[in-house]
């Protein structure tokens, strides 16, 4: 059956990866399949059609057959649950590779995404450049976190999984902003997932996509 | 095997419910599983052997033999997936369910959680009270988006899942702002989640935890 996605007709970030459609690629590609990218400008975006498939409006979306689903971490566990190398075997292990995808979108995106909504919903305040090194140290503390988790593993837990695929996705939004950086461990660990064979091919695929020439 | 999980020891809340682990008490009602609670302060909170248990300092965890989690989200999601009653047996369905835990805890609670963000971690900044307006349009706006979605129905997709589950008890935190009762589809759903035995024992549970006498 045929696997179609959604991203963003031109994604903001003129093809940095940070789009939440690059995290998907990235398991389709560990899992060694093929899929469709079908493109959603912002005002298709609020339209009923796209809307019935997300009801928030967003991408990426998931379509094989009469499945639909939306939410990155819905979508990706979907993949780890149904084809080999996202999730480990057994039980318990498995338990706790669900868990880091939980923490990468519950508890380390939520401050991550502040910096945007401080930048886009309210750079026009006169509060906002002030709030930005509050929003920083909110991050810092939950990196120093990560990081005392992580030590100098190569993975959160045993082997590389869709928990694993989820924070490097989440912390890659960092980058811009420097403190990334700032924890030499979790650098490691982002540089580490990014030179996975299957995410260089959903970067590459994203960039080609979001820089193709316009019809 | 005796299921263990963590809480406040005495929530900031008081009792009312919003703590994490309501709705994971609420998950294991629902599978008719008996539970203990261990209570930690806010101080053992940070110390080695909690973030042994939860790297990022945090309430609920959950244990069951050798098995430890963090986060309420993958608590739940176990629970729902080794007993009835929480995800239908239809595979797709159970990705929808899936699905609409991580729209609660990914799409809906964080911008919820920036009301509590603003009045606890920047309260005391001159623009504190400025933000507030902003913070409720951007609830408003997901929950006008959620309210087309669910529209007249009991629950999101079908019969009550996990996922409603998880979106009431996210949606109950908003209660104390006023905004839910904006939405009469969405207050009343609410109302229908906490209408539930399991909801109710689970609740009577924690305020009873919560008032206990101190030793």
């Amino acid at each position: 059956m045929t696997i179609t996605i959604t991203a963003f007709e031109r994604s903001p970030d003129g093809g940095k990866g940070l789009a939440r459609d690059t995290r998907v690629r990235w398991a389709l590609e560990e899992a060694g399949l093929a899929y469709e990218v079908r493109p959603v400008s912002f005002a298709a975006m609020k339209e009923p059609a796209h809307l019935h498939l997300h009801p928030f409006g967003q991408i990426p979306t998931y379509e094989e057959g009469e499945l639909a689903l939306f939410e990155s971490g819905a979508i990706i566990f979907h993949i780890a649950s149904h084809h080999p190398g996202l999730l480990p075997d057994d039980t318990n292990a498995r338990a706790r590779a669900v868990t880091w995808i939980f923490a990468a979108l519950n508890t380390v995106e939520p401050p991550i995404l502040e910096i945007v909504t401080a930048k886009f919903q309210e750079g026009d305040k006169p509060w906002s450049k002030e709030r930005m090194p509050l929003i920083a140290d909110r991050i810092r503390q939950r990196l120093n976190q990560l990081s005392a988790r992580l030590g100098d593993a190569d993975w959160l837990d045993g082997a590389f999984s869709a928990g694993d695929l989820m924070m490097v996705s989440v912390l890659l939004r960092l980058r811009p902003s420097g403190i990334l950086d700032e924890f030499p461990h979790l650098a490691a660990y982002v540089a580490r997932g990014e030179a996975r064979p299957a995410y260089q091919r959903a970067f590459a695929d994203q960039q080609a996509f979001n820089t193709r020439p316009t019809a």
